[in-house]
């Protein structure tokens, strides 16, 4: 809807169509977790705006349970199958925005019915009446990432005995070990984790039901069947406006691989913040305006029950990975003056090379979610670890100490390469 | 303190002779009106390490209650009044920490032995006695800056009726008008605030006791009768190396002018962090080592009542008065997910000129105090409106929108300077 919006903004008298496969538009994907556990009251509540938003002011021909079967990027058209009636729309420009579609996992104990994804508003409203009849009394949750985390949180919110299992060796797979680690004894103490383990493995507690997290892969098949190029993880790949390969074609949001301005490569990195903004956009320029995205340096926050959980840019694995030179440097430090009741231990770790930023992971009670922000900023600028030490953070007693432990973290790290 | 303990790091066999004119070392000045309130309980939680850490742990010979009465920068000696007696003392490197003092005015009304400045332990500890001693129940507060708010905070915490005179047309005179309009309101609501007044003006309540905070002077006096040179508020002028123009004698804290990096000038900005950092590097030059501070943004945030107020980089006021053709946008954007609970409006103003970010500002209930180091972040690294609109931060429900403020008041500024 953000690409459709931007569309219509940049060219008042096109004709704006938008295929949506499921029956609800444009709410907010990261609610739902909050929505299960009660945090969020309504469904409703969820909706950027109402429906007539899109349709009656803007004009934006929304169509909806319509699943999109083909697309011809030669004849400029695609088929959707709507109910029992198969259709062909054509196009000037078309916009791929197919998000993407959960990972799947048999659970043969638990059955099809009773294992969701939530990864629709639909399945959330589905779990939500269960939860609510008092029907969940045991719950079973496949992959520890973002969203496993945030579903055990709202289950055990709900009341729920709740059991975490994870293939690998910790909790949340996109952050180093030694930040997980933290996650992870807080994770314990809430829930029946158990890693290293498979979903169908003996054993397990017999449970209520299911819900199966273990990652999402892009909705680029249509497109890539077409003839488009795709990169990591099968993403499409495209240019800082949006394009694909096909010409004529645009795609944006959980579906592409764009930019990683920190590796300077394409990296499949799907989160709410960059679909919206290739969104606007892809839109844009499909309707003949100018933008354009200079890409991501793969900032992500989730909350752990008490925990806020941060990072930007590379982890130390994953920069190693990209062949960089590098190291981390790990501090723990209050997160407000000493003296200052509520403040917390955060957990902060700067991955760096040859003396520039890499990437950044935080974990801690408060002030995690905020500070991620600045090393984001940092990496966007190029800067290096001496650069952070001359911060000027902003200080007060309430607020953090005198030596925010950003300040601190890079103290620390530019000792490291005094020292080296 | 930060400068001997950099110079004991840097040379361990240097003698290092702290001269302090009070009775206590190396507290959190900044926690004052904490302690008075009773947010802080004891006076001891202020310091940040006991004084053995410093004399006998680190070897650093402190004295207290030690005036410094003259500085020789040529025969290399300082007098000091201690007690009765004064002392002549030689040294081959000095640093000029001497903080700054409050600006006084007198109160015919109230006496000299009921008004405190605060600018001290010794007088909190002597006001916070009379507070638990019930023997307050109403106050004036003389100016509405950072400390003058703080401190009515704290005296209507401890029960007190209060009213607050500013001679100005605003609170917070280092903001912009708009901005202090918010905190104005908010203030209003929980005490008797009077502003373009004069705190001996008729009509003004009887008080108990009065506390004046109408700003500090640098206390550069000693320095500057020795030959050194000073700039803005008459605060002594450094290099990157905190070297003063007097051989031999660095200065650091709330008696210099440091480097602003975002007009290249000296500028008069004392506050907590600034001194530590510069602390440290003319301890550690000083010393003989090597240390630079690159300069200020001009970076600060307070808490007024329920309000986090922050600012970095310059105001539009400032801007302009500093020969910037400089513009102002505001936007007011919830904090977190619209659906989320415990969000708030955040009001953020971006100060810009011919595309450059200038400074920033932002109030509301939550969400300003970290969210001003990003643009700490963004000025010391030189960015444009553009560059933010293209910032990857971090986004969760509990924590923000999908898009933040920040990216909401940068898409603003952007759409202006696409306008104009």
């Amino acid at each position: 809807m953000s690409a459709a919006s931007a569309a219509r903004r940049t060219n008042p008298a096109l004709d704006v169509v938008v295929l949506e496969a499921t029956s609800y538009i444009a709410y907010g994907l990261c609610g739902l977790p909050y929505y299960l556990s009660g945090v969020v009251e309504t469904a409703d509540d969820l909706f950027a705006y109402p429906m007539e938003r899109f349709t009656k002011d803007r004009g934006i021909d929304v169509r909806t349970a319509a699943v999109v079967t083909e697309i011809d990027p030669d004849g400029r058209w695609v088929v959707y199958r709507q109910g029992e009636r198969t259709h062909r729309l054509s196009y000037s420009s078309l916009v791929v925005t197919a998000g993407a579609s959960p990972v799947q996992v048999e659970l043969p104990d638990v059955g099809a019915d009773r294992t969701f994804a939530v990864r629709t508003l639909e399945e959330a409203i589905a779990l939500r009446g269960l939860l609510d009849a008092g029907k969940v009394g045991s719950a079973l949750v496949v992959g520890a990432g973002y969203i496993g985390l945030e579903m055990a949180e709202a289950l055990v919110a709900r009341g729920c005995t709740v059991t975490v299992v994870e293939r690998l060796d910790q909790v949340l797979p996109t952050f180093d070990a030694e930040v997980a680690a933290v996650v992870e004894e807080h994770v314990r103490q809430r829930v029946d984790l158990r890693l290293c383990t498979d979903a169908t493995a003996p054993g397990l507690p017999t449970v209520d039901l299911a819900v199966v997290s273990v990652g999402v892969r892009p909705g680029a098949a249509l497109a890539a069947a077409a003839g488009a190029q795709v990169g990591p993880a099968g993403a499409l790949l495209v240019d800082a406006e949006m394009r694909t390969t096909l010409p004529g074609v645009w795609a944006a949001g959980d579906c592409i691989a764009p930019l990683h301005r920190v590796t300077g490569e394409p990296a499949y990195v799907p989160l709410g913040t960059t679909a919206n903004k290739t969104g606007r956009v892809a839109g844009t320029v499909a309707a003949g305006g100018s933008a354009s995205f200079p890409g991501i340096v793969g900032t992500a926050v989730v909350k752990v029950f008490d925990l806020e959980v941060a990072r930007t840019g590379l982890t130390l694995a994953e920069a190693r990975a990209g062949g960089f030179d590098a190291v981390a440097t790990d501090v723990v430090h209050r997160s407000r003056a000493k003296y200052y009741p509520g403040g917390s231990a955060l957990h902060v770790r700067l991955v760096h090379g040859a003396g520039r930023l890499l990437g950044a992971q935080m974990v801690g009670c408060e002030g995690a979610a905020q500070r991620i922000d600045v090393l984001a900023t940092a990496l966007q600028a190029g800067m290096t670890v001496g650069d952070l030490t001359a911060l000027d953070l902003a200080y007060a007693p309430p607020f953090s100490p005198v030596y925010d432990p950003i300040l601190i973290a890079a103290e620390s790290a530019a000792r490291h390469l005094e020292a080296s």
